[in-house]
This record gives C-alpha cells, sequence and structure tokens, in this order.
C-alpha cells in the first residue's frame, strides 16, 4: 500500500504545529511543507525586538530550520517554494521553487492551507519605500535601512504592532511620528483606557498624531492629511492585514464575509480535501457567533494541531475566538480580552461598564505598580462580554484570569469567588479581578446605580449635582470643573448642604463612591456614582486631546 | 423603633469587611466590633516582612484605625475588648475592657463570630521564649527582640509563613536554621516541587534540617532530635494554626469534625443568630466536598461580605474552598491550588500527573525565567484536581488561571484552549498553561503513556530499558545511572540499537521523550514517556537528601 501524502501550505506558526502534529500522529506518512519565505517556524512576533535591539541576535528569531525539521520529525520541508495553483479535482497542487523556477506537481490526500495574512499598504504617492513586518525577508529590509542610522522615522497605524514598532525605534534612538487615522491609539480598547497609552508615548517624546493620515511620502518626509510635513527617513506601515486568499480563491474555495477563507467546525474548507487555519482563516467570535479576522499566533498553533486531529479521522472542537491580546508599550502593559464597549453600544446591547484602579499587589509591600481595569457585562445575564486592562505590574496576569473565566461561563459577579493566589508582593486578599467581582456584584443587586465618565456631560446639563467625595488634598491636584467637595467621612454629618436633586457621586477610584452613594440612598436621596471615579474621567477626558474642564 | 444591633467578634480581615459591609447595607443599624487585640484591620499577611526590614514603617501595617472607621462607616470599633461569653438565650454577649477591666452586657440582634486561629506551640522544655507571629503585638514582640540584634535564628515549620520567615530573617543578616518535622519544606506541595525550593533555601545558606523535631530550647541554643544543638538565640514556631473556638465551644455551638466552628451554607452556626466566618470556621472543600481548615485571607474577606448579605436577609451562595496559595521564597515563587497528588494516591483516587519546565515567556526574548509545573488530573473524568508551581516570573499568573479553570469547570484538556495574553515579553504562542492542556490531551487521548519518577526505580528492576534522547552535551552535565543514550534526532535511524521489551523514553523536560514515544510506538514498541523528564526526576530524587543515582 502506498503511504498518505500531506501538503501544508505555509510553515510558520499553525502550519508547523499541523506538520509535526501529523508526524506525530502518522510515522509512515509522506508530510511536505511548502512555504514562499526563505524560513519556516519564525519568530513573527519579535520580529519588532529584533529591530529595536532588544534581541541582539537574528538568529534567536530562527527557532527550527528545515534542516532539523527535517532530520526530528522526518518532514519535506521546502523554503522559498511557492504552491502556484491547486486542481481540486486531480487533488494536486502545481509547486515552483523560486530559486530555480523549476514546477512540480504534487499530489495530495489532504491539503491544509496555512498562507496568513499579508500588511495592508496605504496606496499613496511614494508609498513604495514604505516598509511593512511580516517575515524574516521584510526585517532583513527594515534592518537594512535602520543599519544606514536614520535619525527620524514615520509609524502609520497605532494598532498593537505599530506601538511595538514605535517603542522599538524609540528605543534605537530614532524621532518617531506615530500617525493614527482614528481618534485614539489601540483600536481595539475604549478610548478612556487607551488615552494614558497615548500619554505615555507623548511622555517618550513620540509625536502622536490621531485623527490624521499620511497623504504623500518623500525622500525622507511625509505628508500629512492636515498639511503638515514630518521627517521620515524611515517609514514603516502597520494599518492592518489582509487574509491571504489568493490561492483560495483562485481554487475556488469559499471566502466568507469578512474576506478569510470560510471553513466549518472541522476547519474543512468547501473541498473537503482541503483544510484551511491561521490568519487568512475566519474564526468564529466567542461573544457573536459570528465569523471574524483574529490574527493571533496563539489561535494559528492551537487549529494547527486541531487541524492535524481532524486530518487524522477525529472529530475535534474548534473553541471561538475571544481575541485575548497583550501590548507592552513604555513600560506600560496593555491587554484585553472579548469585546470592547463603543463596539457593543454600536450594536446596541445592554451593558454594564465597571472601571477599576487597584494595584498590582498590596500598597504596604514595596514596588506596587497601579493599573485601570475595565469590565463589560451584559446588563441582562451578567456574563462577561469583555476586559480591558492598562497598567504596570500583573496587566496580563488579570486579563488572563478574565479570559479563563469567560470560556469557563462564569459571570461577572462570580469574579468575587475566584481563589486567587494571595501574598504580599503578588496581590491583595480582595486580587484586582474579586473587586471586579464585587463591583459587578453591588451593580447586578442594584446597590450601587452608576453612570459612564461619558454620560457626565449630559447628567450636568440636565441639572443634576456633581458631589465630590475626596480630601481637599486630592481636589487641589485636580477636579471636575462644578463638582462640590464634601470628603466622604463628613458626609453624614454634612448632608444638610447638599442641594434638592439628582446627585453625581465621585471620588477618585470609585470605592468612597460607592460608599457615599450607599449611604445617600439610605437618607433617601437619589445618588449614582461615577464609574472608575476621577481617574476614569480624566483618562476619558484625556483620551482625544486636552482637558478643558480641569479646575488646575 | 429600635434598630438592630449587630456585634462582631474578631475585627481583622473578615469581621472588618463584615461590619463596613453591613453598615453600606443599613445606614440605621448599630454595628459594634470586639477586637481582644491593640489593631484592628491590620496586614496580618506583611508581618513577616515588617520584621524583615522590606516594610519599614509599622505604620504601613495599621491599614485602618478605630477612628477612621468609626468615622466613615458609623462603627463602634473597640480594641483590646473581649467578649468573655455569649448568653444564647438572652442573645447577649458579656464584654470586658482588657484596659479598665469594665464588663457590660451587649444585646444583639445577629452576631458575627471572626475570632481567627492561635499560632501552635511545641510544648517543650524551654518552649516560653518562643515566638509566634500572629498580630501586631506579636510583631512588636519579635521586633523588641530583633533589636538586640540577635545573629542566630531558628524557625521551627517549613510551611508558607514559616519560609517566609525565614527568607525575612536571612534578609536581616541572621544565620537561620529551619527545624521541619516532615521530610520535605512546604508540605502543601509534593516532594519533587518542594525540592528546589529547599535547594534554593541552603544554597542562601540556610541550615534546612527535615525530618527532625526540636526537643528542647536552651537560652540560646536548642536542642533538635538527633540530638545536635544549634545556636538559636531568635525562635519563631510557624507550625501551624488552630481555629479558636473557645468562646464559641463555651456557648455550646457546634464544633465540626476537623475542630472549626461548624457552619452552614449561610454561614449560620447552630444557633440562627450567630454566624461565622474565617480561620476559626470549618469549610467545604472543592475537590472532596469535605469539611477542612483553611485560613486564607481572601476567603475571609469574602465570607465577611457574604455574611452581612445572609444577616440581610440575602440568600448567598458560599463557594467550596480550593485552597489556592503562593508564596516567594529566595527569589523564587511557588504558588498551588487544589490537592496534591500525595493526598489524592493516599485516598485513592485514580489520577493522571503531569509535569512540565515551560519558560515565563518566549526564549528569544530576554529576561524569560524557567518555572516547573504540576498538574493533577482525574483519570477518569480529565476534571483538574490540582495544580502547583515553582519558578521565577509568571507562576503566580499561571496557578490564578489555573484555579480560575477549575471554578469555571474546565477539563485538563481544555487547558489547551484557553485564550491567553500573548507577546513575546509576556509568555509564548503556547503560554504554560495551554501547554498542560496539550499534555493532558495526548495522555487523554493514549497517544502518550507516561509513568512518574517516583515509578522508575521499579520499572527499571522489573527489567525495563530506560532510554535517554537528550543530546550527548546534556547527558554529559548528568544522566540517570543505567540510561542509554540515543538523541532524539538519530533515534529513527538507530532504532535497530534498542534493545527488546519494554523501554522508558525520557529527555530534559518531557517534550523531546513525547515525540520519541509516538516514534517508537508506531514502530511497533512498548514505549512510556519519563513525565517531567530528567528535571523532574532530579528534583524528586534531591527533594530529601542526595542524588546517588547521578553519572556525575
Amino acid at each position: 500500500m502506498t503511504h498518505k501524502h500531506f501538503i501544508i501550505i505555509g510553515g510558520v506558526a499553525g502550519g508547523m504545529s499541523a506538520a509535526t502534529r501529523l508526524r506525530r500522529l502518522d510515522e509512515d506518512a509522506r508530510i511536505t511543507v511548502l512555504e514562499r519565505g526563505g524560513h519556516v517556524s519564525f519568530a513573527n512576533c519579535g520580529l519588532p525586538y529584533y529591530l529595536g535591539g532588544v534581541i541582539e541576535e537574528r538568529e534567536s528569531l530562527l527557532l527550527q530550520t528545515p534542516a532539523s525539521l527535517g532530520s526530528r520529525f522526518n518532514l519535506d520541508v521546502r523554503v522559498r517554494t511557492e504552491a502556484i495553483s491547486i486542481d481540486r479535482d486531480a487533488q494536486t497542487v502545481l509547486v515552483r521553487d523560486l530559486v530555480t523556477g523549476e514546477e512540480t506537481t504534487e499530489r495530495y490526500d489532504a491539503l491544509v492551507l496555512s498562507p496568513g495574512a499579508t500588511p495592508v499598504r496605504p496606496p499613496i504617492p511614494g508609498g513604495e519605500r514604505m516598509l511593512t513586518l511580516r517575515d524574516i525577508d521584510d526585517v532583513d529590509a527594515a534592518m537594512a535601512e535602520l543599519t544606514v542610522a536614520p535619525r527620524t522615522a514615520l509609524v502609520i497605524g497605532a494598532g498593537f504592532i505599530g506601538l511595538e514598532m514605535v517603542e522599538n525605534l524609540v528605543h534605537r534612538g530614532l524621532a518617531v511620528t506615530l500617525v493614527e487615522l482614528g481618534d485614539q491609539v489601540l483600536p481595539p480598547l475604549d478610548p478612556e483606557m487607551a488615552g494614558p497609552v497615548a500619554e505615555r508615548l507623548r511622555e517618550a517624546g513620540v509625536d502622536v498624531r490621531l485623527g490624521t493620515q499620511v497623504t504623500e511620502l518623500g525622500a525622507d518626509t511625509a505628508v500629512l492629511s492636515d498639511g503638515t510635513v514630518v521627517a521620515a527617513e524611515f517609514v514603516l506601515a502597520s494599518i492592518g492585514v489582509r487574509p491571504d486568499t489568493s490561492l483560495a480563491t483562485a481554487a475556488g474555495l469559499a471566502i466568507g464575509e469578512r474576506g478569510g477563507i470560510r471553513v466549518d467546525d472541522q476547519l474543512r474548507t468547501s473541498d473537503p480535501h482541503i483544510y484551511a487555519i491561521g490568519d487568512a482563516v475566519e474564526k468564529t467570535d466567542a461573544i457573536s457567533g459570528e465569523q471574524r479576522l483574529v490574527a493571533l499566533a496563539g489561535l494559528a498553533n492551537r487549529h494547527g494541531r486541531l487541524v492535524a486531529d481532524a486530518i487524522s479521522g477525529k472529530t475535534i472542537r474548534v473553541r471561538d475566538a475571544l481575541g485575548t491580546a497583550v501590548v507592552g508599550v513604555m513600560g506600560l502593559t496593555i491587554a484585553a480580552t472579548g469585546w470592547n464597549e463603543k463596539l457593543l453600544r454600536r450594536i446596541g446591547r445592554d451593558i454594564r461598564v465597571f472601571h477599576t484602579h487597584p494595584a498590582s499587589h498590596t500598597g504596604y509591600y514595596p514596588g506596587a505598580e497601579s493599573m485601570a481595569l475595565k469590565l463589560v457585562v451584559d446588563a441582562n445575564t451578567d456574563e462577561i462580554l469583555g476586559a480591558q486592562g492598562v497598567g504596570g505590574d500583573g496587566v496580563d496576569k488579570r486579563i488572563d484570569v478574565i479570559a479563563t473565566a469567560m470560556t469557563g461561563g462564569i459571570t461577572a459577579s462570580e469574579l468575587a469567588d475566584l481563589e486567587l493566589a494571595y501574598a504580599p508582593q503578588y496581590s491583595s486578599a480582595k486580587d484586582p479581578v474579586n473587586m471586579l467581582g464585587y463591583v459587578a456584584l453591588n451593580a447586578a443587586e442594584g446597590l450601587t446605580p452608576a453612570i459612564q465618565w461619558h454620560e457626565l456631560e449630559a447628567e450636568l446639563d440636565a441639572g443634576a449635582t456633581l458631589v465630590d467625595v475626596r480630601t481637599p488634598g486630592e481636589v487641589a491636584d485636580g477636579a471636575i470643573l462644578g463638582s462640590i467637595n464634601i470628603p466622604l467621612d463628613e458626609l453624614r454629618a454634612r448632608r444638610d448642604e447638599l442641594p434638592e436633586g439628582r446627585l453625581i457621586v465621585h471620588c477618585k477610584v470609585g470605592q468612597r463612591g460607592h460608599t457615599a452613594v450607599r449611604l445617600l440612598a439610605q437618607l433617601g436621596r437619589e445618588a449614582v456614582n461615577l464609574d472608575g471615579g476621577y481617574l476614569t474621567w480624566r483618562a476619558g477626558a484625556t483620551a482625544r486631546t486636552a482637558v478643558p474642564e480641569l479646575v488646575n
């Protein structure tokens, strides 16, 4: 009998996971990996850090070589080799060696498409010199430019990868301009969470330009949509990626509404002998159940293994995608999972939103760092729909815990019950995730009605009184215009000073505001808390430009 | 109408959470907190670090004062005040002011017992000068001794708090002897996980004596059970705590089999007007469903809030206890949740056990630290029963994620599907928790049978061959006696060199061993993997004493 032949097109994260798993499941099969680029299994998430000099050796990026994979897993790994076309009826791939130009035809029993996604390039005059960052060839090209020691750089796009590039270019000593079409950095976040990130970038000397596009590139300058000309010797575009569906489309495979290859729950394309994984493929969103493009290495690796199981005849279960992600920017850690508030409000979902500002660990143990956390919850079911975190140490831990809770069907209120590891240098007896649960519980029980930072203006216009329950010392450092100050510890005694009507209460982070609202409600007053307190409000106010409403 | 009177006995973690929550729920109630010690709401988990000088100011430990709580929450907080007895029929407490000696009787509508637990003191000759560490008075006494600048210290008990004390005494420059009755440090861990901790303590100069007791204390020495006399100017006992049930017992309240106050699912004692929370109370174990004593600040705080809800007429749901804990020792982080292997084997549970040795983040990004992770799983249901981690950065994160997964009912195999935040400086595309899931999946599918480090000797005695698939360079740095070495990448070609019969395969951490077992099984050989590889085996071998089986 002849052994089966599996062909995998694309040899990076998902493709190589599929190939090695197939070998572990079937020692006898012939397994061929075709990679258009010059390298397989490289550290694509490390590319910005190699450019920045944080990763010093280029070799560190090359996790495996065709030879090492060949000997360990008996794989036929061919780099600089392109799959030109697929003949589905014949179950063959036309393969071209990009070095020799030689073409061969390979028959497959199962074919895995793992072509990834291509960086989008804004089509502007002079745009040819714009770099993108997808593979080792790209990083070599970028490094060649950087070795000439440019002094100025322009990064287009303030998403996760764009900000990693900004950080690394600053680390190399370049003066960096960051241009973003949207009105905030990090579009997956809500504006009040992204605000402090833009602030940190500006503190680090980055020229952050929001709501702006690049309209033209000169030899060492760029023209922006507001007419400004900025110095830009090194130019990198990071405005997103597009699924590489060329081969799939040419083969007549079904493409989904979001433009990715469509697969069923067994990762099969519309052809039962062709499977697809990774950034080129649409995934099912865990919150909406809709198809979605999510370009994440973790999912590519996981699906690589799963597709090998499916090809081997197992029934697999592909979990819906949350889209958990993290990025480090100038000492800040920013992480998120699930959906954000702005998207959920846009589709009209009935949600509750909570902001907290906990410390990474107990305040009495040295080195605690502050963070801002945000939880978005279905108002009817208490289901966690999304979370965001920005701060120092421990942000990634809390988002990982919340992502796990979401996968486990733990509701927002039940976060209070999670038993998380506590010692003074690691957390607090009430971990920040527990505290989110407490806040969610209070809201679910109707104990403390709250409004969001972006709802304050309308409340004040409608005649509500804003009561600042912080201490006079805190107020002196910055307050919201129009508020009256009665410290929480005096509120019980000074209740008669409060004007008639609806009261909006706020403190620094929301916790004293909660106690104040409970007190006022029991005194018969209509009172609501400003969720997240002064810090969240201020972050929202600074997210786009300046802070006009500040007292000082 | 008269307002209700709630009395809370014990004003630290749980008691004060109950008092403040009661106030937020009922502005009109009279709320009295009785605390025998001199302080309420202090940072008891910070006490060792204050002694070590890591926390510099004593005031940092005092989170709240009676006055601050009084003004904010309108609480009658009485320190140095003891509840002498309870008259359940009359619903009164006899209260004594420990300063003036004055006694009063207070009537309650609901009473909350939160007396905590008392350190156990070994009853040995000379034991009067032994210190324990429970409250601010204890820490003051210990600090008074340390200020005299002793040069030698003895810590009795190598549990979590004992090791925190060792670290802090070393940090102060004392020569420390650690005496532990059991044959390993950190009894909640399994021996191969605790082994590296003892090794680290010894590297830091600590005289670690396992399987040993203190039989007598001299003026500045201690006699050990093996006859040794060790210098011991400063002596601290940390061999566990006993629930403080004196008041409850005297009042005739039901005490459970484990010696803690028995409560129902609404945190009520056997008297419907008396509730109890915190370290004095038995909790329901999340794994076994049995009653158990768990002294953890997080549970005390959580139950403090819940008991206030119960008193206010809500039906509460108290979640069963996992017993998640973490400790930092000489730069190592050690964390655990759920049950360990040795307890589960003792009760005869059918389990699978997995050890991994991942890096905290990608190897190509600087600063990655290694860790050992262990997962214990029900062999029939794939339910996660417990996890342990020892290492550097990120151990607490992984244990928190696993504890959350356990609470959410996520099985071991499903850990592979968790979508955790990944960027090169935070994790790997396959996070260490995902990797545990992959290993569990392989085991659940029967792909890679494995044995544990403690089963190896019996296997070799029974005639199995141990095949080391590491490189010769790795072997030269230490190997298991009697193994034959065929590197993984040569195994396919050199298969004929393998002797007949059952093969035990091992590599450094288990991953290459898995690939080798898959290969050998497909070649028709009976092969099993040594779970956790050389590193886990070596940690087990060194856990108690030396490593006799090492080649060099």
